[in-house]
């Protein structure tokens, strides 16, 4: 059966051309095609096989990524790669490593804060992987909190030099990857302290090992942290710990673009704004909306190719069972699923868009739209992840039994994704911070300042009290607008009801706190609105293919009705439809989920990933499930032997020595 | 700082007396004396040490867990535990295990299935551990629709014996735990096939391996199916494939309590009513039931003493952090799964009454109540099981960072109960099974056959119908009889909705599949009337101990008008209550988080579980948390080299290559 295509005739059910669809998918051709060229790249070079990295110990499985990521830097010199070409590399390699942090963190730190000086001294050792770097900004105590960091860099006027500190226990650094055992250097971030004086958390190099032989240099400890969640996902990562005792460093080590400390330990602004950090986390968490539509993408892709491929239940006289996906309840737990998965590409398509917007706005000294630009962003990092996070398990429940088997690749597709929910904000804290902006564009609509952007729905506040839906039918809930007006209608009261409960409190920060369970549902609300609203902005631009664009309109009412009905008690709460309405739009989106039936796998398949990269016999792209199964079953090591280690040792004398005194 | 209890604070905060807490969480003085005893008999052996597991490679954590299952088995012996107590000291051992199956499956299938004379053949030994089984029913191809299993056990007259054979790839068994190198024997579910004829799926003992050198028999294809989720979780456990190339087994070793196959090859029913089955089907949920309330307990156990320790923002002048248990945000997570762990605690107590009635009445021949206790376990299985699960890793986000390392107990608590959603009846399947329950019940209202139990409600179906909430004041969604009826009143009015609209199909069959994922919801608000119902029932039995039955009623209150707040859509839609009561259910909840909260700490002691079966360092009595993290990153195998394995090979030539070529 090696080379039958056994979902072919799903394919051909297919209405719509794959190609084309591949294309939208990537964002552009060249998009497209530079992911399909690394992507196979990597997939046919023997050393990235991953399929054996869940049974390594931790110490082989490190050593293993250690070698990939050597052979991905002689691969990439060899081949001549672009920095683009050498991210996408990295990125189907698909295991966490040191140079994730030295690429992704470590060299960014440098050339977004450090002066041009500074960049001219580091970048060219950092590009050439002369030395190797990590991010060590979180503490063992303290991580969302930044402002909270213990770690202090004390300026020494004798020798002109910072000295760095960890001075209790609490203050170690904790996380970063690349620190335990491979980074060379570290950007560090501590407390500037001059003459007694705290002037707040800034960004240092430090040089952590010898490049002679490696060893940790004078005053620093530093080690790995041990095991995480999952057999391999980030274990292949050496999260490290780091003390400082009184470590001394060059006073220009300290990163001086945005402020600088003078010879004299004078503590001064460049001219430089401050609110570039704040495009940095824009661009970081555009990338992060962008990994979790991937993430999301590649589980899904998964489960809709097994439920096409399993059968269950429904057999008659004999004949095949139902197809999995043909149920209706697999359909309401996958369908919003693919839907979310395409809607968060379009999201973080246009957060791409905004990056771009905001930085040219910054050169031109417009901070007008930062706020909102940083609001929105982070609301996205939030929602998209969480969605991926628990989209990952749902389709990993979606697979039943071997779902649970890590050749299903699930298991470490959600280990190695849960992270993000965490790192770069954790989103708790981020959705308060989204409700935070809108409470203070919500106090402003009084004083004139028209909301901008995102909120700028909030501008037609009496509009929106007043709305009313006017579906009638179910077909009603397939246009546009009236997605859209019930959407922004439900955010908005549920912001200005909030805004009225705060205003109850004498105390405004009491209040938050107190209403914060409130304000998330608030801010949840908010970005819901955008997801949607991008998408559907982005079916009003021309998109050619035969029978894309339809796909997608399908698609886009799925994710806008499955949030409807998910989030009912939202829109009867606050009045912005009947609950006939609602059941109206349930009728819609079960009709809609017949629609993709046909689709569903050529609307996985282009998402264009390579067998190696989705690392899934369940997903294996020609459904040839079972044969691959039995197969890769005998690979354990357990099965190495018949008689498994142990066996003669624990479990013989106890089958023997009994026997013994049987009576049978 | 060793000795020192960093939350005796918390402690003395606590408004009840936990000893007694103790004693109501345990179901009783004898329970609780048990299993404070086994658990500490089992936390005080070095053998059954268990933080270094996740550490491990396959193969050596397979030999430990065999090393530990021996070590059981010893003291078991040495001690002379009787059968309930050698269940706990398996339990605290807290490493999935073959004697898992072999106690809680195979011998209670030869138990619940043998006749006398195989019970007398078979359980002598197995009760010995002379033979070692395992419990050999779903296939590669077949989960939960046992109807479907290939497997045949063909009888053959001439030599009055049955040919189990394997036709097809995907009728090799696959999944069953201690099968894979461990098993000597295996309850082995096939068709019985007598003359061409099939008589359905049956359960036969079958001998897998030699018990001489252990060496599979002839015909029998046997092996390990791989890694599963996790780095140890049940990687610790041999599921297991096997094959059968016509393998014979003499005709008394089919099970035969309920039917029998002659000498001559007669198929007949013994006297033994097949409901027995369902009893067994009962049985096993209930247990599932009790444990998903202890496995949320862990996790909820490790969040709550995390977050007292844990402080995060909120400083002024130089003090400390704010505990991140005092955010709103973190208690409206937390505090309801507190709530749940109880309620769920209560509906296995009243579980385990419902199977000795249903034992009671099978006994007598009485099979009324049977289907109705068939539907509550299975949608409390469900229920339960999905909170569970979910509710750990919301406990594991609740940690933050922290919680991603190994050392916090939670990603291997994650991976080890996940599969309680999957076995014994996918969720998915069992609600499913729970609403065709509930759809017949309704259909006979109308012919006078009154719905019992649980389902009796539905016998007020008009005076449910007609109902009003008439709760004026945040503090009316406290008193037990408003909460009862709304949830009452939501439940009937969604399931007759299903069956109006059921109705309208002219193949009931066809509606059932398209309403499929309302039918869900109409039986997911069911079972959750039951849980609200049980808990409320407890609180009007006395209860002893200073101030428990008060903070019992504050998490009743909690667990329901969570709900209320969770599923608000469900109670608008229906009409059950108005937002408005809706807003003040609300209301109410923030104030009894508020109550909950200086005795959260006490309230997770309750579940006395002591820091070994925990295995958290986030989650210790004791609360120190951040020396001990800082101590357990060291022993990790990375650790234990300054140089990493691999380091010289593949990241020292390119650190040192490269600096030949640079300019600096």
């Amino acid at each position: 059966m090696e080379g039958v295509d056994h979902l072919a005739d799903e394919r051909n059910k297919a209405q719509f051309d794959v190609s084309d669809m591949k294309i939208v998918w990537a964002g552009s051709r060249h998009a497209y095609e530079l992911s399909d060229r690394i992507s196979r790249l990597v997939a046919s070079d023997p050393v990235f096989k991953k399929d054996n990295v869940s049974t390594l110990g931790r110490k082989e499985l490190f050593k293993n990524t250690l070698k990939k990521a050597a052979h991905a830097w002689k691969r990439i010199n060899e081949l001549g790669l672009n920095e683009e070409e050498a991210l996408k590399l990295r990125t189907f390699m698909d295991q966490p490593s040191f140079t994730d942090l030295h690429w992704g963190m470590f060299v960014p730190a440098i050339k977004g804060q450090g002066t041009d000086e500074q960049q001219q001294q580091w970048l060219p050792l950092a590009n050439k992987m002369q030395i190797i770097g990590c991010y060590a900004q979180t503490e063992l105590g303290h991580g969302s909190n930044v402002q909270g960091l213990e770690t202090t860099a004390t300026f020494d006027h004798k020798t002109d030099e910072f000295v760095l500190n960890s001075p209790t226990l609490t203050s170690s650094k904790w996380w970063p990857g690349g620190l335990g055992k491979i980074s060379t250097h570290a950007v560090v971030y501590a407390r500037l302290i001059i003459d007694d004086k705290d002037y707040g958390v800034h960004g240092f190099i430090a040089q952590l090992r010898s490049l002679n032989d490696h060893l940790p240099l004078p005053g620093i400890t530093i080690g790995d942290i041990g095991m995480k969640f999952g057999s391999a996902a980030y274990n292949s990562m050496d999260n490290g710990v780091l003390r400082f005792d009184h470590v001394r460093i060059p006073r220009n080590q300290m990163l001086m673009r945005v402020s600088q400390v003078t010879r004299e330990g004078k503590y001064v602004h460049s001219s430089v704004p401050r609110q570039l950090v704040y495009g940095t986390m824009v661009y970081v968490r555009q990338i992060i909306v962008f990994d979790a539509s991937v993430a999301l993408s590649r589980a899904v892709c998964i489960a809709t190719r097994y439920s096409a491929v399993r059968r269950q239940f429904g057999s008659q006289n004999g004949s095949h069972e139902t197809q999995v996906i043909d149920y209706k309840t697999q359909q309401a737990r996958l369908f919003p699923l693919l839907a979310s998965a395409y809607a968060f590409r379009f999201a973080g398509e246009w957060l791409k868009w905004l990056y771009t917007d905001v930085t040219e706005r910054l050169q031109a000294k417009d901070f007008s739209t930062l706020p909102e630009a940083h609001a929105c962003t982070a609301g996205l990092k939030s929602l998209t992840t969480s969605v991926a996070a628990d989209g990952i398990e749902e389709c990993r429940k979606l697979c039943g039994g071997h779902g649970y088997l890590s050749s299903s690749g699930l298991p470490e597709l959600f280990a190695v994704y849960i992270p993000a929910c965490t790192y770069e904000g954790d989103n708790v804290v981020l959705l308060l911070q989204v409700a935070r902006y809108l409470m203070k564009a919500i106090s402003q609509l009084n004083s004139g300042n028209k909301p901008v952007g995102t909120t700028a729905y909030l501008g037609r506040k009496e509009q929106l009290m007043q709305y009313r839906s006017d579906v009638v039918r179910a077909e009603d809930w397939l246009k546009p607008s009236v997605v859209v007006e019930a959407f922004e209608a439900r955010a908005a009261r549920m912001s200005l009801a909030c805004a009225q409960n705060l205003s109850k409190f004498s105390n405004p920060e009491d209040g938050f706190q107190e209403l914060a369970a409130d304000l998330i549902e608030a801010a949840t609300a908010h970005c819901q609105l955008i997801v949607v609203s991008k998408f559907i902005e982005k079916l009003q631009q021309d998109i050619p293919g035969n029978g894309v664009k339809q796909q997608l309109q399908v698609l886009c009412s799925i994710y806008a009705l499955f949030l409807l009905h998910k989030h009912i008690g939202d829109f009867l709460t606050t009045g912005c439809i009947t609950p006939k309405q609602g059941s109206l739009a349930n009728e819609q989106l079960r009709s809609l989920y017949s629609q993709v039936r046909p689709n569903a796998i050529a609307l996985v398949d282009a998402f264009n990933h390579t067998d190696h990269y989705l690392g899934s016999i369940l997903g294996r792209y020609d459904g040839n499930v079972y044969p691959k199964l039995y197969e890769e079953a005998w690979k354990d090591p357990l099965n190495d032997t018949v008689i498994p280690d142990g066996f003669h040792e624990y479990v013989e004398p106890l089958l023997k020595q009994q026997l013994r005194n049987a009576r049978l």
